[in-house]
């Protein structure tokens, strides 16, 4: 008999739920919805595009980003509208003002536009600029460099160019040629410091002398680290970023390795109510390149769904 | 039938084998006898060993050793029949001539023994030499110094005076403190590589910069790891050195975690013949510290009970 009513409140709760969240009452069990701390913007992140639209607002033409000033196609549709677009030709004639953004550029690419005589604002990310002046540090001294990312990466592109004609670049699973006896270490800001150990206890087999400059920015790894925590508390994990953001896409790993559903969105418009059935608790987070105003439709459209406000992290 | 038979010979044979090893035929199957190539005395041993030596010939009254001048009471007995002993008071009056042993002293010591005018012969490993270098650069680099040794063995106590007031020793076990940004790492020649990867992994976690130098002198890796071999190819492993060695010990802590049966003996008079029952390969390896004509001994010892020369290592 109680089974039977059991069923009876589940199958009315179900038809409330297909009727939209608004017919949710106070009283009605609801999802609770918890947002990571760290989501979102890290401060270079922050800096280049409170910097960028400030520019906007002043400067009407002209003005261009070396690339996408982040990974997230809805800032740059923003931008666009502001008359500031993409670009990856430093000798574009129409160039009057160039913004180099967090991933910074190879010192070549920075000397070439300098030449050119046109503005050009530098939102490198302060951690990155780091990693180059160490890059170019370890190989006057006479280091061969080392260089732990994705080769594939604007920022370390960059950091090769400082790096010196012998660096190598290599990830955690990349094979390492035959080293020299004196090795320096930088490491892209975003990687994760377990591929740091792993990396230095392989060099330390092969060479004697093995300077390491952990140049990875804490807020990343904080980031990783406060996302798993939540992973591990909630039934539903909404992971909000471009797709092209390696950043967001190590976060939507992260938790798609964890026993907790998972979804990676750009937008709200992406959500799909199903996927929160039966789900008591859901959580967000989002990559460094997912600005806020993001986030907060997400959360807002979770809460039509039938959300409702967690107690923070 | 067969089975009979077979118990029979095993019978005849165990009978013959009481009668000791002189009675067994060159037809008669007898143990195989190998020995570890790098078994024994490394570079900087025979280099100490060969300049005491030497000195014992010249000079036959007022040379003292520092300290024992290497972890083997049966060299350190020869030694005293030449009139050298071991002393640990720099400031001994009868002192004409101190050789400082392998693991070097603290440079304090050493200024100490110069300011007293007798002659002072360094038999410091040149290995040992560097990493004293290394500490002391680091020192001076501004590096918070970290030594990965044993606190109480003489080499650490030796790096200990180059690396500064605020250095840290810790072996693999050993808990770390909260440490400075930039840490410099120095290591006891003697250990093992495994532990200096852990070492790195933690510190990673802690700072910034970090500078190691990888002074683990090859010969004692090479020797773990051919003794480490050989245990795989034998039924019993004989381990020849010091008690006190601490090098010795570590190839007979290897062996004793190893599936073979492990003994450690500083001399041949120790071996004991029950050791070798039903045993058709025999290993020997020695420490660092331990003289050729000790190893010698021992295999001609295993000859007697039943021993033949294998093919090497």
């Amino acid at each position: 008999m109680e089974n039977e009513e059991g069923k009876g409140e589940e199958a009315d709760r179900l038809s409330l739920r297909s009727l939209g969240a608004s017919f949710f009452s106070e009283t009605e069990r609801t999802m609770e919805i918890l947002v990571v701390k760290t989501a979102g913007f890290c401060f270079g992140v922050r800096r280049a595009i409170d910097t960028t639209f400030a520019i906007a607002e002043k400067r009407h033409q002209g003005v261009f980003t070396f690339g996408p000033i982040i990974h997230n196609p809805q800032v740059i549709e923003k931008l666009k509208e502001k008359n500031i677009s993409p670009t990856d030709d430093v000798s574009y004639e129409d160039i009057r003002a160039l913004i180099i953004r967090t991933h910074g550029v190879p010192y070549q690419l920075m000397e070439d536009a300098r030449r050119r005589g046109y503005d050009i604002i530098d939102a490198t990310c302060p951690f990155v600029k780091k990693a180059q002046h160490y890059a170019k540090l370890l190989r006057e001294e006479g280091f061969q460099v080392i260089i732990l990312g994705d080769k594939e990466h604007p920022e370390v592109r960059g950091l090769m160019s400082y790096a010196g004609e012998d660096a190598i670049v290599t990830d955690e699973k990349g094979d390492l040629p035959d080293l020299k006896n004196r090795v320096g270490v930088v490491v892209q800001t975003t990687q994760p410091v377990e591929a740091l150990k792993k990396l230095v206890s392989r060099i330390i087999e092969q060479s004697k002398e093995i300077k390491v400059y952990n140049t990875i920015c804490n807020s990343t790894a904080l980031r990783l680290k406060e996302t798993e925590e939540m992973a591990g508390k909630v039934d539903v994990m909404v992971v909000v970023g471009g797709r092209n953001s390696a950043n967001t896409t190590q976060l939507a790993h992260l938790c798609a390795s964890l026993p907790v559903r998972t979804y990676h969105i750009e937008t709200a418009d992406e959500l799909d109510r199903r996927w929160f059935d039966g789900a008591e608790r859901v959580g967000i987070t989002a990559g460094a390149s997912t600005p806020e105003w993001i986030i907060d439709d997400v959360r807002e459209r979770i809460k039509d769904i039938g959300g409702r406000e967690g107690d923070g992290t």
